[in-house]
């Protein structure tokens, strides 16, 4: 299943002609996650292909409001048109942010469920598993691990043959998982002829932080980190007196953590990257992120920017 | 001096990916005053031509969500950029509202007003002259008139001649309002070779509202009437009960105050209007009123959208 990421809004700080303030979109099937929410996300979603309509949860990472303050309209529109549970989880200080929006929204139809969060805290939201993970910001902030599920085992077909199972609805009962019995009344175990489960994509998510090994240890092996990347290198004292990082600080932190993909974002300027596999989306792109043996992550300029479902 | 008119946000309740939430910009040289400021407005700013630099004023007509959630982000950027004054004017509610919103941009280091306003409230703004005018909507809601000042009357170059008046300065002090000496001693009045000052133009802006006589009254003669039409001809019912208008309510009010021209916003759908001139601005598009002499005002499409200013 396609994992996606679009880019709402890469911007640092304000929003600026050219980025939007923080906001993005993470797409496994019918799951999405929206991962902070800056003035103007509702709009950018509503030319963005992932729409309105899929989104499980809204993960906040710091309430600041170029990561916020695109919630009360969101919440407004969700009044008229939701019916489906939300969750908004997000670090101490949600709950009282949402609070002071409500008279922007009023009492949605839809059940409404803000969660506050500290490292660690797990939550299932659709089908994915999300992890709040440190961060080192100047307010209580997180960043964001999104799990997918592990994956069925493949099936072993030469395995599967030497125990005599034929072709056929056998072989896709085994291959998902369940035991069976042959015509001549034998068990094959599952177990014998799929390979063990695989491990599902990881996606992690910085917020603003300066670099923070925790974080780093929590990514260890993710097949993306998005990174925030505030400032240049030779910024360095600039980013540590703002709880930021820069963009060089951000390649390091993903080189130690051994991530297939870095994005960077939460920047404002071009930058060339000591880590390969870096990318600096725009607003509006997305990266596709394969299963590893299909291939590394790649970047979509745009390909999250299409005529809305209707 | 050119008078024009950039919409920002042309769209009814939510943000649509085709019209933003409420907000315009009405420009007289350096003298910008923004009506409404809906989410997304100070980016759509960024991508106009009257950018932030220059507001004078932000008039708000109503305190509901599509109308006043850009402003907190606006007032947080402009807490790092502006040092000049800045009054937000609207109805009662309107203080209680920017309260709210302080602890997205905390204390600004420019100076800024707070005007709860009644119909009747006059300001000067720059060089602008604003009333709020009634409106009759579900919540307490002013109309805004946004007067021109009075420009100079014509000098009559024929009386000059009559009066002796040589080619030259004093032609030019006459003209400016100044009475002067002739070489010879004889004194001229300027009253007698200049005609009487001429009305500056007025720009009436409803908000939201049901058709209202007292806004009419407001609005007669008025060169340019921004009225609300949030419902088509036949939806009369739903827009009495919302308090909103249909455009052909619009239309016959724009036609019984005697406009020189009417523009619709807070709509979704296009409309074609029996009022002859009419228009229904995108946005980033732009009206440019001209004085009477000069012709009618006209729609130019995108005019409001260029580069922004570095």
């Amino acid at each position: 299943m396609d994992l996606d990421v679009v880019f709402l809004g890469t911007g640092a700080h304000h929003p600026s002609p050219a980025r939007g303030a923080s906001a993005l979109m993470v797409e496994h099937g019918a799951d999405h996650l929206l991962v902070d929410c800056g003035e103007g996300t509702q709009e950018r979603l509503m030319r963005s292909r992932p729409g309105l309509r899929h989104i499980r949860g809204v993960l906040v990472t710091h309430c600041h409001g170029d990561h916020l303050l695109g919630l009360p309209g969101l919440l407004a529109t969700f009044s008229d048109v939701r019916e489906q549970e939300l969750v908004i989880a997000g670090p101490p200080g949600l709950s009282a942010a949402v609070d002071a929006f409500r008279p922007w929204f009023g009492e949605p139809r839809f059940p409404l469920r803000i969660v506050e969060v500290t490292p660690g805290t797990r939550l299932e939201l659709g089908g994915w598993l999300v992890e709040a993970v440190p961060a080192a910001h100047v307010v209580p902030a997180v960043g964001w691990a999104l799990r997918e599920p592990a994956l069925p085992g493949h099936l072993d077909p030469a395995a599967a043959g030497r125990l005599g199972v034929p072709e056929g609805p056998l072989l896709a009962r085994l291959a998902g998982g369940e035991d069976v019995a042959l015509p001549g009344g034998r068990r094959v175990r599952a177990a014998d002829v799929v390979g063990p489960p695989r491990p599902g994509r990881v996606v992690v998510v910085s917020g603003d932080t300066a670099p923070c090994e925790a974080m780093a240890a929590a990514a260890a092996g993710a097949d993306l980190l998005i990174h925030e990347a505030t400032f240049l290198a030779g910024e360095a004292p600039l980013a540590a007196a703002s709880g930021h990082s820069t963009a060089g600080q951000a390649a390091d932190l993903a080189a130690r953590a051994g991530v297939r993909a870095l994005a960077l974002v939460h920047t404002s300027q071009r930058y060339r990257a000591a880590f390969p596999a870096v990318m600096l989306p725009d607003d509006l792109d997305l990266v596709r992120i394969p299963l590893p043996d299909r291939g590394p992550p790649v970047l979509v300029p745009g390909g999250g920017a299409v005529t809305p479902r209707p």
